[in-house]
Parts: C-alpha cells; sequence; structure tokens
C-alpha cells in the first residue's frame, strides 16, 4: 500500500474511531442480528482482484457495525467489561506496523525488555514480591494452563515432561483442588494437560462463596490415604460468577505444609490491588507459586494482555523450553528468550499497550478509576438493599454485583428463577443494557459489571430506574 | 481520552508508521542494543501520575526503536518473514478499537461469523474440501496443540477427557510420528498434553528431508507389536529447517489403513497453494484431520493470525467444549461459539484484518506476489548453484533457500561448519541483513527467507554480492 493511501486511509481510520467512540453511547449495545445474518451479507467466494480500500471500508459500517456487541458502551455490563482506552488502541497501531515478533531476544530486544519492565512496574503496582517474575499471554485461560503446567513439571520425581502420564505404573492418580466457583478455564487447562476432569477435586465454598479451607484439608487427607497424589491447589481472588475471595493465607498455609503448587487466579480482582487501600486482597499471594491477572479486564488495555507471574520461573521453563537449532542464537546465554516459558513460539509486541495506559494514566489515575468503579457498584447495591422487591444474592468486593428481582410474596425458588431469567431476557432484548447471569445456590442471578471507563453514575441510575421499571411491567 | 487528543496522536502515529514504512530500508535491519540496553533506559518504577501522550509518543523514536529489529526490512531474511502490510495495520487499529471479545456468539456476533465467512473463502484459495472448518489461533504451536488435543480425544475408548492419563492401567504407552525435521513446536504440543518427549517417535528422512514413509510403516508395525498405542502423525508442507514437503498422500493412506489421526502442518508452506501452478504442493492434505496455515507468516497479514482446520470439527468440541452457566446464552443451539473449541475464552476480532487483506490484493494479487518470491527464491538458488564456492543444501520448493560457502578444496566438514557459522556471524554483525541457519545433515545451513512484501530483486542482489564479499575477506 502506497504511503499516501496509507496516510488518507488511516487518517480516515482514526477519525472514524474517534467519532464512534464519541457517540457509541447513541447507539444500542446489543446488535439486532440474527444467526447467520452477518455471514448472509459477506460474499461465499474471496475475491478474485483487488478491491479498492475506500470500499472496504465502507463495508465497515454496512457489514461489521450491524454485528458488534459494543464492549465500549457504558452501559455493557455483561461478563467482564473491558475497555478499548485511547493509548492502548494506538499502541496496538504502532505494535501492528512494527509486526515484531520476540519469540528470542535478538528477534526484537525490545519486545522482551519491555515486557519484562512493564510487568515488574505492574508487579510493584499490586504489592507483589520482587522475585515473581512475569509474562504475557492472551488470556487468563492460557496464562492458567501454563500455571498448572508448572505445578506438574514441579513433581520432579514423575519425570511427566520426559516419560508422560500414559502406561505408567509408577504415576499415581493426579489431584488438584479447586473451589466450586473456580472458572471454567481451569477445568479446561487439566483436560488439555491430560489429566481428565476426574483428577479435579470441587472444594464447597461458605456462605460468602469462599472455599472452605477445612474441607480442602480433608479433602487432601482423604485423597493422600486412597493413594491418590495431591499436586496443585487454585484459589480464585474475585470469582467470575459472583467475584468472591478464596482465603489465600489458610490455603498458602495448606500448600506449603503440603508441598502443593499454589496457582491464584485473579485475572479480573487482581487489578483492584492497585488501588492503595484495596492491597489487602492479595493477602497471601506473595506466597502463590503462580499467579495470573488480566490488565486487559480492568485496567483499560485492549484484549488481549493476560499476565502470569510466577515465583519459580525455572520450573515453567523446566516445563517448556525447547531449542531447535534454527532457533538458537549467540545471546542465548545472556538473555531470557520468553518462547522458553510457554507454548506459543510468536509473540506480538503486547507490552506496547501496557506501557501506553500505565503511562496516560498513571498509577494515581488508574487506582482513581477503579476505586470509582468500586464506589459505583458499592451504590448500586445500596439501591438494590433498600428496594424490597429486589435482593443482594453475593458480597460486593470490587465492581460486579450479583441481585435478583425478589418481589414480596413470591417465595417459590422455581418462580423466582423464571422471573428473573425473564428480567434479563427483556432486559437485554430491549438493547439498551447489557447484563449476564449466573447461578448461586441455584438462584438464578443476574450480575451488572460496572469497569467500563466512561461508565458514570448517570447510567448506572438509567440502568436501575430501567430494571425498576421493566420488573414492575413484567408483573402488570 | 478525549477524542481531540485521540485525533490528533492518532493521525500523527499514522504519519508515523507512514514514515517508517517507507523509510524503514535505511536503517539497519538489527539493532546495535546489547543486553540490558533497553530495561536501562526505562524507569524501574512504574509512573506515579499521568505522563503526557506527546512524551509516550517521543520514547517510541527515544527508547523503542534502537531495540527493534526490522521485520519490516526488505533484508530481513532470517526464520520466515512476516510482513505488516498496509490493510493488515489499518484492521488492527480497527479491532483494537472495537475491542469486542468474540467467545460466545452473542458477545460478538459479526467476530463469530466474519472468521467463518473469511476462513471459508481462505480454504477456498487453498483447494481444501468443504468439510474443513477453521478458527483462528495466535499461532502455529497453539493450533497443532489444538490438533494433537483433538487427536487424543479421537481415542474414545480411553475417555482422556473424563479419566486423564495418569495412574490408568488401562491407558497403553501412546504414540505420535513426526518426521525428524517436524517443528520443535510438535514436541512441545506433545509435552504439554502430558504425553511426554518418549511419546514422539522421531521417522528418518530421505536425501530431500522427506519423511520415509516405509520407516513410518516400520516403526507403526513395531511399536503395535511392543503393546505400544499408535494415535497421530504429523506431516509438514514447509519444514522450518529447510522447507521440505513430507508425502502427504502416502502419510494419508497409511493412517487411513492404521486408524490414526494424520494432523498437517503447512504453517509456512500452505499459503503457496494459493498460487494455482502450486496447488499440488497440498496433495493430500483434503484427508487430512488437522491441518495448520499461518497467514501471518506469507500472507500479508500482521501477527497473529495462525488458521487451525479440521474436518472432525465434532472432536475438537468435544475435547475443548466446557460451558458454565455464566457463559450460557439462548442462541446456544442455533450457533457455533467458538470458545467451545479450544484453550482461550477470549478472542480478538482477528478475522478483521485476514479479511481486510485478502480483499485488499484480492486472490490473485496475493498469488502474484507470492510467484514472485518463489522465483527470487530460485533466481537466488541460481546464483549459488553458478558460484563455485557456495553450493545448495537443501530443494527450493517456496521462496526460502538454504545453502553454504564451499570454497574449493576445503573438505573437511568441521572446517566448512566452523566457516559457516563465522560467515553468518560476521553478515548479521554488519546488521545489513538477517540470515538465520539451521543445520542439514550436520552441516551448517545458511538460510535465506525471501518472503517480505518489499523484497525485490535489487535487494538480493545486494545481499548476493554482500555474502560473496564477506566470504572473501573472511578467506584472505
Amino acid at each position: 500500500m502506497p504511503s499516501s493511501e496509507f496516510r488518507k486511509f488511516g487518517h480516515q481510520l482514526v477519525d472514524w474511531v474517534a467519532e464512534y467512540l464519541d457517540h457509541v453511547e447513541e447507539r444500542p449495545v446489543l446488535p439486532a442480528v440474527q444467526p447467520g445474518d452477518i455471514r448472509r451479507s459477506l460474499p461465499a467466494s474471496p475475491p478474485r482482484n483487488a478491491e479498492p480500500m475506500g470500499q472496504i471500508i465502507a463495508d465497515i459500517d454496512r457489514i461489521i457495525m450491524p454485528g458488534i456487541t459494543h464492549w465500549n458502551h457504558p452501559r455493557f455490563h455483561a461478563y467482564f467489561n473491558s475497555t478499548a482506552s485511547g493509548p492502548g488502541i494506538l499502541a496496538e497501531l504502532l505494535s501492528a506496523a512494527l509486526n515484531v515478533n520476540g519469540m528470542v531476544w535478538e528477534s526484537s530486544p525490545a519486545v522482551t525488555e519491555l515486557e519484562e519492565v512493564v510487568l515488574n512496574w505492574l508487579r510493584q503496582m499490586l504489592g507483589l514480591p520482587q522475585e515473581f517474575w512475569g509474562m504475557i499471554l492472551d488470556t487468563a485461560s492460557t496464562s492458567t494452563l501454563h500455571g498448572i503446567a508448572a505445578a506438574r513439571e514441579a513433581m520432579e520425581d514423575l519425570n511427566i515432561r520426559e516419560e508422560g502420564m500414559a502406561g505408567r505404573r509408577e504415576v499415581p492418580n493426579l489431584r488438584i483442588y479447586i473451589s466450586e466457583f473456580a472458572h471454567s478455564s481451569v477445568e479446561k487447562a487439566v483436560i488439555t494437560l491430560g489429566f481428565g476432569v476426574n483428577a479435579i477435586r470441587k472444594i464447597p465454598v461458605d456462605d460468602r462463596f469462599c472455599m472452605r479451607t477445612a474441607d480442602l484439608e480433608a479433602a487432601i487427607a482423604e485423597d493422600r490415604k486412597k493413594g491418590i497424589r495431591p499436586f496443585c491447589v487454585v484459589a480464585t481472588v474475585g470469582t467470575t460468577s459472583c467475584t468472591s475471595i478464596d482465603p489465600v493465607p489458610v490455603i498458602a498455609d495448606i500448600c506449603e505444609c503440603e508441598n502443593l503448587w499454589l496457582h491464584v487466579d485473579a485475572a479480573y480482582g487482581g487489578s483492584a490491588a492497585i488501588i492503595p487501600e484495596m492491597r489487602h486482597i492479595l493477602d497471601g499471594c506473595n506466597r502463590a507459586d503462580s499467579f495470573v491477572v488480566n490488565p486487559h479486564k480492568w485496567m483499560f488495555v485492549p484484549v488481549d494482555v493476560s499476565v502470569l507471574y510466577t515465583r519459580k520461573p525455572d520450573i515453567l521453563r523446566r516445563a517448556f523450553s525447547l531449542v531447535p537449532e534454527y532457533l538458537r542464537t549467540s545471546h542465548d546465554n545472556a538473555v531470557r528468550n520468553l518462547m522458553d516459558y510457554g507454548v506459543p513460539l510468536g509473540r506480538r509486541f503486547r507490552a506496547l499497550k501496557l506501557w501506553f495506559v500505565l503511562r496516560y494514566f498513571g498509577w494515581n489515575g488508574l487506582a482513581d478509576r477503579l476505586r470509582e468503579h468500586i464506589r459505583l457498584a458499592k451504590l448500586f447495591a445500596g439501591w438494590i438493599d433498600a428496594q424490597p422487591s429486589f435482593e443482594l444474592l453475593a458480597p460486593v468486593h470490587f465492581g460486579t454485583v450479583c441481585f435478583r428481582a425478589h418481589p414480596s410474596g413470591m417465595n417459590d425458588e422455581q418462580t423466582l428463577n423464571t422471573l428473573n431469567e425473564h428480567l434479563l431476557h427483556v432486559l437485554n432484548g430491549s438493547r439498551e443494557i447489557f447484563l449476564s447471569h449466573t447461578k448461586l445456590n441455584g438462584r438464578y442471578t443476574i450480575r451488572i459489571a460496572i469497569g467500563h471507563i466512561k461508565t458514570q453514575e448517570t447510567h448506572l441510575r438509567y440502568t436501575w430506574e430501567f430494571i425498576q421499571r421493566e420488573l414492575k411491567n413484567l408483573q402488570a
């Protein structure tokens, strides 16, 4: 593409993005399309000849935008939000243009070293100890898989890296412990690594949805008695369902005593520790063997930046290092080659967007914004509490509130579930707001996640009025 | 970031990128930094307060660029090149701005459906059969891991997903076959999945570095006799060392007869099949169970777009699907949710850059450019052949040439290895060109990969003159 054309369409797209972000609020959050609509608006066969760039860009508005769920919308409250902040978007432009691949230090030294530095910054912001070494992966699912792979490698005597797990009498049944509320990605990682679903033991939670450590201890003892070998515990700081926080200090004691690998999933909740008065949420995490936090969730960095920290990078390296001749370099003894610490060989320059965002907002600026989200969540929870037709279903620790409609006199759980499922359907069906749901103690639970940089109190008031109105309509 | 600021710095960065791409050739390919230089030029602690965007952008030139290896340089010939073409860069800007996450259809329908459509286009361009279903992953390493995970799941009777591989008498030793020249990522995937290095049997290659199928058959028979269970063969179209092509049709026969999963790694070579007269390189691949090709290698799409195709998406889904309550949607029966087919839950809008690139160049335009790269590679190989002090070390199929200096009279292999290692060191040390190396039959081999959209015959002539001159200097 000639540079004149690149400039022309680059400027045009920058303006398009600026317009889009300025006016996203005027769009419905959710698209109106049905399955297959977008597919049918596209040709079934590839274009034989070059098409003009102007036409391609016009098709963004014509074909793509009708099928976009607006994660940038201040009333997007589903899942956990993610914000594409300006500096993050601009960094991605740069990263795509440089198109470097940081598989080894030599293939672009700035990739490896900037990643090291910004992850060291983030570590300090989170109050994690100096021995934590970090690397960027795409998603928490991948980070958790890497953490558990290191846990497996830590069982040195089994030599699973070389000999595997199949067909070996000397390898016993292995066990990993997670809470009932751990994210599904933990289970997926365990399956992928070849342990099988049955290697997972789900520990019950208390009335605040936190892992019961007495049950954890009992489960470990029982398993050992049966000849099953425990090797890992996964604790969560900010579960996806309801943002509960497992008692990491006690779990860390148990892991130390039982010689188990401790992996902490703080993908969502971890970010809040950059607020000085919230640092306590990571109590005990300094003793984790591996730890994941996702700046692309609640730190205004566009997807994908998931960070895996470990106190034991040598074990992670042992699990994954494998250097063929064509990737050997003369610097190998003096540098860390990031390909040695994980599955993906290729590595985009993702540290750039984290660097831009941390500098543009500053630690204080980020902490202020997260603090405001938590204030809004508690404010919303207060509204729920004060309205007799609604009830909170879980404590509010971060920016997420779990609640349901519970009209007075309606006490049958099945009826309540149906009502709330219906209510959510109506709310999202309006396309004006987007909430998601979970189940807590068998109860259909509506979840509102507040974490977008644009979400303000006025948006929340609008949403709350809307929810109340729709409940009334349903009951009318 | 206020939109006025976004526009201002967005335009500035677009201009910066245009300038950079126009003048990248005037820079050395390789940076002059030593390990630690970039790290030391950055503050050790995170910024407390917001910094001006102008300063952050200024630091690109001041801090980052001195540590960049220029993958955009027309004389970057190491590894396999990757081109950040204009339309690909612009699509990344858009993808970062939309910041949608395509984990389920509902979370942004356009992500799922555009991915389906463009991968269907690419499938047609590659001449692969209609039943091939594709998904985008980050790198070939990840794609291969997913292919082999499906191969494991295909052994239904072992029920490894549920029961795992450890501590089970009924699970025998398992075996996967690859050629000596398969990419290291295959081995890494096997380790990660818990099979262990020992599950791999490397089949010797012939004098063209292709898997010897008679040896493959013998190995399978021998293993079966020993009670080892074969389950997968990995064939490569365009090995990383020397771009050799395994005899896929024969391997497919063997896999069919032996009931083994066939995974084809065409991460690099596959792209060439979009050239009509080169389509034969994928002969037999229509019978692969899984197949990987990387448009971010040789199709002018910025990293990361690796495509995994499979004829058996249901098996891939069985290996990875796991839907927690908080990710259930009302559309689940009517749509494919891409999270069900792999490890990562989050999914960037990567189809956008493939869509932009395929349309901007068109099928013909892409084929023309790849054809030219192959012409250049054969031209370069001709120069090597015609120069008595050099020799080719492998057949040239694509855009990569393997050669070494071999001055007349110098016949000791160790001396030749030392000479060529030294020669490569001097060449790259100049920072004027960047080549990498491999070993073929114990011989230190210099590799030149020609695949950047900007690389022209003049660049190649320059490089060839330079190599000859440096060899003379070394011998002087």
